[in-house]
């Protein structure tokens, strides 16, 4: 048994890493950290865990979490970079949800999360943990950096297109509908049922976070410098994302059949990437709880504007999901291990 | 491995049926029934079915049926009752979510139900699946009539009160609230999202069909014919039931604690029902998707009204997750074969 | 004109009181404090009043605010009891939609709000502002105490039957819905669109500030001391109260229609309480916006069990609206003024 | 008084129509049409109007309708077109809030809408009802062809950079998302609750009727050919669109401040055309129940793109209060006679 630790496991993706490690076969949760609920046990906040997890919560101390195989690090930026090196070095993986090793800009990082970095040195070393990617760099990696639940969906939209270098790279659009859960579990009044419940909007239109994780993503698979757009949105509803990412074919003459075979091959072995059928309307609802992403193909009206459709749900393959499928892939298991669910419908 | 099938797998308790036996592990679904979309992949008209089910929607015939062993009915009321007895002939076993079988007297059923049951000699043999009441019975019937959701959650409340003749039968009050998916998926204006989203309210409140469900139940467990106030509510979610039962003690001087031991009591040995600790407040959310009942006591003020809070999900413990709980009983499998999951929070 | 102050105006209650004040036609809002928000405009606070309110936030000044000719307070409990006695010295009116002034037995509301009352000799002055009640008391009174939300929905629906003393008083019960606006505008975890959108629960059911304020206003006007369980619940909407009241018939022989007449009597010149067809089950969605208590009954099987639905939205008739209907009685002016909205529907 | 009819009053436009004219000082309502009710009181089914409109629904019969002042079509697209003349023959002006007259192109019409066109002579006659570009027009017209709901927002959106040539008229994308009462008050699977809360999805992305509109008003100001990509989305709410719009500025050199000025200049008399601060994120709530659309430009990392975000009600400024603005404008009254409401936040 993996015996796994979790730090910061009061948040959203907390409870959910719980959510799926508790049904793991080759996972023992031993460390739950919580500074402020210490000495309280995990299933009294969480009685969705009654019968589950049997575990109190503990101070985040590396002694504890040095006796454990992998540590996730459920927390908010800027708390990885600080106790990871301890437990890398003693022989810890460490897989983190925060955005603390995801650039590899260092100067960068700093300028959008506003904090000096504490570990600008195992910045080279983090492997960014989209399996779809780097599947072979994560099954020997130390340390993951889980990418963001906005440029999960965007990448996996983009990608085939970025990769066969279909598409004008200058003109990239991102519009993205985020459920609130996003937001994470923080006493705020931004996101109050009274004030998030039955309305619509967009956020740091100007400006978001994840715009450079998504640049430097998509500026990998395609070789050169991409430009985007990306304009994220509140969605009146707790879990999932879609995007709808917007492209200029370079060469008009390539059809819609063309992309959809282009896709499905891509696509073809990736268990958690699931390309429906031409013109479907892929729905949040069809991916709640699971660790898919569905996508689907348009080219409205036979211009030569191609229109991705990309859903996932934000705490699984945008989070806690994707951070096991990590898991699984650096201690050899199977990659869907503790990850073979359908999603709640309705 | 059990060869399943499911009629009637286009509404949200069959579609339940199948979330849930997808990853059974001792079950095959052979065949899934549906008159409308006959010869549709079940996995077009649900995407978050693909990769889970590979069936295509047949007609409901009896051949196709009578190979497996047993078949689930998520069929509206009527059909049931009409298909059984040809299945139990050729040995399958038989297990009903309609309201077909749940009333033992034919003619209440008749005046409640509006038609004349076409099998009423296979009502004394059909066994009320409520594992917490009948468990032995169960794992015996060939035929079960599987509990509404209403009344799975109201008589999982007053239960360890009755059976212990505790509380005054006379003036029994179930106040429940149930998600929209209660309704069923059906075209009607009642259920659209702008006639239920963002308001609550009552219905049915001068008489509802699952009160003789109700009734017969409570006066067999107290061994006295009750009188119940059974008002319904819709509430502006989609999966989830809250009872809050109201009693008034017969001896006032049971405290609060002995009534709390009694149901710990009751229920420890039920994996599906989980007693929460005195004076909580369980929250539909923390069984969304998960076969568990949970419940809480209250007793305001000292007096000698005992508040019984009970939550189930409607479509899991509510309808098809006691299903496969009973199909378990029947096999002789583990009763929690396939109902390992941890509810959907957030 | 009146000239209008609002102490409190950014939670929801005084946003709602100037939603509903901007368009009244006989008042001037002239100073709305905020100890926060001071300097910034409302409308930048609240972009759905743009065009409608063109003032500044102030600090909650005395002076200020003895220039009004009435003051709301929108507060916090705890404020309003402070800061009454200056004004109504000025000789300005002051309407409190807190508590402060709600009981009449100061000992009672310091046990259950938990501070010492600062103006315990204020309160036999302060007029409860239920016009249904007391409308001729709060045309000449210098002090209103608004009911509570829940009180309000309580009181209207049991009203006729305790005035005639038609119902047994020793075996009330509340069955109350709430939606999540109840709970303020105030940054907290437990109402994020996270935490209670999709689900819900009792809370406080084991005793609830609203219980003594429902306790003593239906002591009132039966005359006796009730003995009520009052269970309040939080729904995953915004807006709406909906109160499911039992009480048992003292004389079982008056049958639901003679029921029906009596509400309809009693309400016939009130132009906020609109007393539905028997067996109607009215729907929060209906009073959404507007200031009307709809009210439907059921005699459930016939039996001696009367069950009242009683709907209001809890900003307009249980908290804003209500305030405004006190001032324009206290002002002689049309009772509806400002309040002639139809319900925003869907 | 206006005397008023409505014909189609079952539907979600057209109860909003009776929700602003029961209030509208200057109309009175008098027929009310609906097939399946006719005989009903209008507030039986609409227990939101009761108390403000004391009328029965009759048959859409023309001697009724005859007798009005001006009749509105709230009907399903296919009716006005057939019943249109023979009112404005016999003088009563006509508003149609559904497409029959939106399109001058009647062969793009019937490609559109699978259907012959009844009446293609008035096709030339029918004013687009969209004051913001055709008050003059507006005034002097019998005959309203009221815009859609996206096209509303959409147009109201692009229209300053297209007066002044200020895009690229070949690469425009609007990303629409709209809460479900969109869908109409119909028995529909696809909008019962159960199917679209808690989820969010695009649906039409390869074609919807409304880009033909929407590209007819966009060519009109531009005078250019334009080119779209527009795709619809569903959102788990009821009310309220919101429209991100993108576009490439021709010349890069003209700062975000700029267009700023751009639009507060075009729109400083439009009083339901409301621009925010530059770079704010106007939220569907804010617009909630009024007639407003409200404005915010942002210019993403300086780049060239402009993004645009307009918000509306999609039943107010989106059909039934528009409706109600071109009313006003043919009858010489105050553009907002009716229509000074603040939106319902929360």
């Amino acid at each position: 048994m993996i015996r796994a630790g979790i730090v910061g496991g009061t948040g959203y993706t907390g409870v959910e890493l719980l959510r799926i490690l508790a049904l793991h076969p080759k996972v023992d949760v031993r460390v739950v950290t919580s500074r402020s609920d210490a000495g309280q046990r995990v299933d009294a906040l969480y009685p969705s865990l009654r019968g589950f997890i049997d575990v109190v919560f503990s101070l985040p101390e590396s002694e504890l979490l040095a006796n454990c195989d992998v540590v996730f690090f459920a927390t908010p930026n800027g708390t990885a970079m600080q106790m990871a090196k301890a437990l890398l070095e003693r022989g810890v993986k460490v897989i983190d949800l925060s955005a603390d090793f995801r650039l590899k800009d260092v100067s960068e990082w700093e300028l959008w999360y506003g904090m000096t970095h504490a570990s600008p040195d195992l910045v080279p070393e983090a492997v960014y943990g989209l399996p779809e990617i780097n599947r072979s760099a994560i099954k020997s990696a130390r340390l993951i950096a889980c990418p963001g639940c906005y440029p999960t969906s965007v990448q996996l939209g983009f990608l085939p297109l970025l990769e066969k270098g279909l598409i004008d790279v200058n003109h990239l659009i991102a519009d993205v509908k985020s459920g609130v859960s996003g937001a994470g579990r923080k006493a705020e009044l931004a996101t109050l049922m009274s004030e998030t419940g039955e309305s619509f909007k967009a956020y740091s239109a100007s400006g978001h976070r994840h715009l450079p994780e998504i640049m430097q993503g998509l500026n990998l698979v395609s070789g050169h410098s991409i430009q985007l757009t990306f304009v994220p949105h509140l969605t009146p509803m707790i879990r999932g994302i879609h995007a709808t990412l917007y492209s200029r074919l370079s060469n008009s003459k390539i059809g819609l059949d063309e992309l959809q075979s282009l896709y499905e091959a891509r696509y073809a072995h990736e268990q958690f990437v699931d390309v429906l059928p031409v013109k479907s309307h892929p729905d949040t609802r069809n991916v709640r709880g699971s660790n898919k992403c569905q996508i689907a193909l348009h080219r409205p009206q036979g211009a030569n504007t191609v229109v991705v459709l990309s859903v996932i749900d934000n705490l699984v393959k945008g989070a806690a999901g994707q951070a096991v499928q990590n898991m699984n892939l650096m201690f050899g298991l199977s990659e869907d291990e503790g990850l073979k669910t359908v999603a709640l419908y309705p």
